[in-house]
């Protein structure tokens, strides 16, 4: 087992084999990791949101739930969480996320930028980034269906543990959002074994 | 206005200008159709539910919230709407929906299946096809997470308007899953003008 860190508002690509195994840690309180999954042999198979809500029945996953394909098929399977607050419902944060939540308007880094230029060498284009499961990130749903990003639950220590049911390339950031860590930036950790 | 009817267990593609209107029926009661957008001009630009929860702040889209596409446009806007419950949360039933959740290991009709049918003659691959809004769908979500799949509140003679905001390719079935319409399949109708 390697243990590797993700520096703050950055992201790194990771390829899998299946039945490997990647932990991702908070190493210090209160921050999100996005995290996408490609096919590698044939990149149009991606992570799903709405193929993973439908099989798994429920919109928060964790111990015992599979993350699926748009094809699918089961990408990654979680088998440890201790945290437990995971959100696959919003799209990785981007320039029009930080003009409208944030008002800024000069170039920042994002996960859905940081995503991409962690997977662009391996062909992967910018449109092809799916909606993320966005490990760590606190986003209740009120009955009348209203969300709301809070800051996150998890505390230096908690980790999500999956197994890959197939070959994965991973993409992985450390939040770049204001509000996914309750405005402060920082790293997150990672193990593959 | 011209009123159109989609078949039971069947899908069409319908092109949209910018400005034009898009207005689905409930033509019996408790019927769910499927909907989802390209832009034509570039088929990679698609219709995204983590994009428009993001923006939305909320999974229960209705009059006055906007769809949006993975490259953060606006697609659709939600100008009238009668029923208010939809769902952005599902993706389109596929043979797998029908082996999982009914036990159906031959050929049958799909959303997935149906609404390919209607857009491959655009240059839509099979895997390209996003999750989609569906209409007319009812899915409460739990506290707890868990969701599911209930009979349509809609009965006959609601609908929803949308207003294009950009050039569409649109694919809207009406749909094949039993859950979805309480086990008895029927049509559905629109109207663009």
């Amino acid at each position: 087992m390697t243990d590797y860190v993700i520096s703050p508002r950055s992201g790194v690509s990771i390829s899998l084999r299946e039945g490997q195994h990647l932990k991702v840690s908070c190493i210090q309180d209160e921050q999100v990791a996005d995290l996408v999954a490609f096919n590698p042999n044939q990149l149009e198979e991606v992570l799903s949101n709405g193929k993973t809500f439908d099989y798994a029945e429920t919109i928060q996953l964790t111990t015992g739930h599979t993350l699926y394909s748009n094809k699918s098929n089961p990408m990654l399977d979680i088998i440890e969480d201790t945290c437990k607050t995971h959100d696959f419902l919003l799209a990785p944060c981007c320039p029009k996320t930080m003009k409208i939540f944030y008002n800024i308007e000069e170039s920042v880094p994002t996960c859905h930028g940081n995503l991409y230029a962690a997977l662009k060498g391996s062909g992967v284009k910018q449109w092809q980034i799916p909606t993320a499961f966005n490990i760590f990130m606190n986003v209740p749903v009120r009955p009348d269906g209203n969300l709301k990003v809070l800051p996150p639950t998890a505390k230096a220590g908690d980790y999500i543990l999956f197994e890959a049911r197939m070959d994965l390339l991973i993409g992985l950031t450390a939040c770049s959002a204001p509000a996914s860590n309750n405005g402060s930036f920082k790293p997150i950790g990672y193990s593959v074994w």
